[in-house]
């Protein structure tokens, strides 16, 4: 019935010169309130819910894709990559030393620090306080990890009375901040910090473990299902490094939204305009980091959770290659599309927790072959001229497919001013089958969710999710495993487009987001929502970074016409989170003058 | 309803001493014309069929192990292995060289060859004419591939006109038979043969491409809606050997089953009792090899296909290593639990073909990292010490979960002579979750399965495969994306006892099937049949084979009291092909008095 098969060109085939540029449409009612209620009712009733789900994936051409074509590609299960030339002008992290050591490592790739350009009297006061800068304060004794403290819980404890509510943080407990604020204040004085990280404050997303707080993953229930009795091995090792934990952020239920709303907790506001969403699903992390409450934050991301809430907010948000770092002890351990990564106030502080954090888990590290864990060395003489051999590839159809010019005209000036100032040039490429990746994603993502959730819907908790959440698991169900099957199998198509794109540049350069952060609507609040516009827009240029694990980064790089914050992405090769993150600190050097203080921001300085 | 949460241990705290063994309990009922007809229909109309196919997985605990139960492992996709030591005793085989230059060193690793032992007038007939024979043979002239082509080609047609018909191939081309031989016989006069392979005959599955032949898969479609255009990766290897093609053999339709059972072409009947089957999937290439046409065939193996015909009809069947042998050309070239792997009458004659075939695809070669290909040096003087060191692992409750004493009996006398013969030492092991490794194997190879089919599916070609074919992808439709995730969780459990297995022996020993050839029931000839306990019976030690990957091997070591071939198998870690062959050698040379020559047999000696 109107079911025809199709079969596909075997993927080396593809004339890409020929591929045209297909807009994505999204023609989806928004869904709140009372619609949204009817909907779930509907998805959710045996007979009927099949039938609209089985309409959705064909309007959507997921049937087309995955049941009707003929791919000739084997499926790829996971990213696969050969194995790559080690990246310019970089310093090894060795992954065997211990993150104290590695942070000593990574020092040596910062410019030198030079407290006079940032403490002295006539120097304009900073926008964000970066670790450095903490350190500094810590050990010329200006101020102290308890004193800060002692700022951050009673910012918090204030705004929590406030309305609107700001729930950036779903568990959070003075105590334990003070505790951990003591101890490291006491290192400190006895000139015995831990490391450059001893004495700064982060926030753990609460998807992933950080002991004594429970993980809920911003549910109401998960905690009662799933115990933790320790770290998770990326907070085990910040906390190695002297990290003080500030409890648990706020997140789009079980990641699975990038809009950050949030019925349970209430829905996180953006710092730089309190009636628009942070983006999600990191969307506590980001807010923390954004509002100066926080140095970073360490967040998952599946399907942008890190780098579009960063855009949205103003800071930065690195995802980094599938399999650097260890997912244990994260909710999301098991999937084939998601990493746990750093967000902070500026590159270098990235870079910084990112050394810190990073490290294969001993099983990827036999199965994945990681090229070894890096950082560029900006403090060389040789970073311009390596800055200058960079390409970045532009498709610019797809770089210029956003909401408002503004984004890609700012992104666009960007470029101009990266070939103007350091010579990095920009080539044109073409990515085919892009649709095809938002599908193999949402399946690959869907079903690994489902399988995970799988026995706790038994014990019907899962109808005590979210309204929103519920559908994306209605939808997940219908997915079959050969759909699933298929769905890989358009993963290595895709990775062969992005690794033939990796021949003729170093990196793919796009806006991280179609839109800048959008409005909150306020019957959302109670009900949540489902807008598949607005979450096209916000993932239109994300998914290379999970369906192919490839590393990717987000930057500030200025506001749009209602101030709100752009982001520029850089997508890497893989494990070359060194390449980016150089791009990225110069991209940050070159926009410092554009970025503006949040309306809501902490400013640390006053407490001293 | 019933439907319960369930936890797993992790793998690593489960006390496998205290591991009760579970008898597979099969109640299913047989079906056969009508009461199968009406089966497929109920199965196949909407409402209906998916209650049963929802019944048949409750039933059998698939919805308890895949949905209800939380299993901590992280998905494996397809076999990972560990690096593994290299074997004792080996020669290497260089995959980089030609298979011509390969056979040269695989023939090195083999006792003398001494003529007068086979050829002298005082010498026993021989019960198989090994490759060295023919080689000999057409070397001496005594005689020539042409000649040796005529008498196949006779018996082939005059078997064919036939009652009960023996339709052991599907694709049979006696000219192109003439044209391969004429072709070798000139090679051969001048001097100048290609290599030991130079004009043996072999049979290739009809699910691989073997130029000119047409590829059904045994169905009645399947080369409507794919062309061969060149032979398959393995066939052309042995194509630049010299080999002789007989033409495509017949197998259980698209090898989803493993009786042989085939309604479109005629079932295959084996050799020793022509009221039984073959066993398959490989139905065709064991008839034929068995019966003295041909010295070895190709088959595929991804559920036992190689290895259950092989043991039913006194042959020796070799499954390879996942990614050992290139899959490219085979109908189940995108799978994770298949490989192409020989058939042959004798060890040393699987050595030659294997030398002559494996070789990974180059895709393999970066993401499996392959041990070297090699072959163990039987000519050697180590060779006793190296049996001696070797410690053989027996589960002694699965090895006597058999129909019959007769097979754990028999099999159970080869362990002892191969202790009093060489000093192999047996050791007792235990394999928890066997139920667990048949549950993820079956929605493996189902789901990947259906993936290929899908898309003709959707023109309906599908209803025009047999009736239990149709019932077999009723089941795979059933399966859930989520349920497939699962199944790979599953797989890493399975993983980790046989690798922990592995610590303590180098191989494992079990009766390659429960069972020896069964009767083909009269009513099944026409309208097929589904017999789930015979197929339990079939393939109860088969899987680790396959949803592991690890290589196996079934040697002929005797007959039941009914006459009927009985084999047994050895599986060995990962790679390990070389030491599994080794003691398969022994084996073979134990039990060589034991062997008897089927009642349907093609004495090529009388050609000459």
């Amino acid at each position: 019935m109107g079911n025809k098969k199709r079969v596909m060109v075997p993927v080396e085939e593809i004339d890409v010169s020929a591929v045209k540029y297909r807009p994505q449409k999204i023609e989806a009612p928004h869904l709140t309130g009372f619609t949204l209620r009817l909907f779930v009712w509907l998805i959710e009733t045996p007979p009927l819910g099949s039938l609209i789900t089985s309409f959705l994936k064909r309007q959507n051409r997921i049937t087309e894709m995955l049941q009707n074509t003929v791919i000739p590609e084997r499926p790829m299960f996971r990213p696969e990559f050969p194995p790559q030339e080690p990246e310019l002008g970089i310093v090894l992290l060795d992954e065997n030393r211990d993150p104290v050591a590695r942070l000593e490592t990574a020092m040596e790739c910062l410019t030198p620090y030079d407290p006079s350009q940032h403490w002295s009297s006539d120097s304009p006061p900073f926008l964000y306080w970066t670790i450095r800068d903490y350190a500094y304060a810590y050990r010329s004794k200006i101020t102290t990890p308890s004193v800060v403290a002692e700022h951050i819980i009673s910012t918090l404890e204030e705004s929590s009375g406030k309305k609107p509510s700001m729930p950036m943080l779903i568990s959070f407990s003075a105590e334990e901040v003070r505790k951990q604020a003591a101890a490291s204040t006491n290192r400190i004085l006895e000139g015995k910090p831990l490391s450059i990280l001893d004495g700064i404050f982060m926030a753990i997303k609460d998807d992933i473990d950080c002991y004594p707080y429970l993980t809920k993953g911003a549910t109401t229930w998960f905690h009662k299902v799933r115990a933790v009795t320790q770290d998770a091995v990326c907070v085990s090792r910040l906390r190695s490094c002297g990290v003080i934990f500030i409890g648990k952020a706020n997140m789009h239920e079980l990641g699975l939204g990038t809009t950050g709303n949030n019925p349970n907790y209430g829905t996180t506001r953006n710092p730089h305009s309190i009636e628009r969403y942070t983006g999600g699903s990191s969307s506590g992390p980001a807010a923390l980091v954004a509002s100066g409450l926080c140095s970073a934050a360490v967040g998952t991301d599946g399907g942008g959770s890190v780098r579009i809430p960063s855009s949205l907010c103003g800071i930065v948000g690195l995802k980094t290659t599938y399999g650097r770092t260890d997912m244990e002890g994260s909710l999301c351990d098991c999937g084939t599309v998601e990493v746990v990564s750093p967000l902070a106030a500026t590159v270098e502080d990235t870079m910084l927790v990112y050394a810190a954090m990073a490290g294969s888990s001993p099983a990827d590290r036999i199965s994945l072959k990681p090229s070894p864990l890096c950082l560029p060395n900006l403090s060389s003489s040789d970073n311009l001229t390596i800055l200058q051999s960079f390409r970045l590839g532009k498709y610019t159809e797809w770089f210029n497919d956003v909401s408002c010019n503004d984004i890609s005209n700012k992104c666009e000036d960007v470029l101009n001013l990266l070939s103007d100032t350091f010579g990095c040039q920009t080539i044109e490429i073409v990515l085919p089958e892009l649709e095809e990746m938002r599908t193999a994603h949402i399946v690959s993502i869907g079903s690994e969710t489902m399988c995970s959730l799988g026995p706790d819907c038994v014990d019907g908790r899962c109808s005590e999710l979210t309204l929103d959440t519920r559908i994306s698991l209605a939808l997940f169900r219908s997915f079959s495993a050969a759909e699933y099957v298929a769905a890989q199998r358009l993963r290595r198509r895709i990775m062969y487009y992005h690794m033939e794109v990796f021949q003729k540049v170093d990196m793919i350069v796009t806006p991280t987001t179609g839109i800048t952060a959008p409005e909150i609507p306020l019957s959302s609040l109670r009900s949540g929502e489902t807008d598949y516009k607005v979450s096209g827009y916000l993932m239109r240029f994300i998914l290379a970074g999970n369906l192919l694990g490839l590393p990717a980064i987000s930057v500030p790089i200025g506001h749009d016409k209602q101030g709100l914050p752009i982001g520029l992405q850089l997508i890497g090769r893989p494990w070359g989170e060194a390449s980016i993150l150089r791009v990225a600190s110069a991209v940050e050097g070159l926009c410092s003058g554009f970025r503006k203080k949040p309306s809501k921001f902490c400013d640390v300085l006053k407490a001293i």
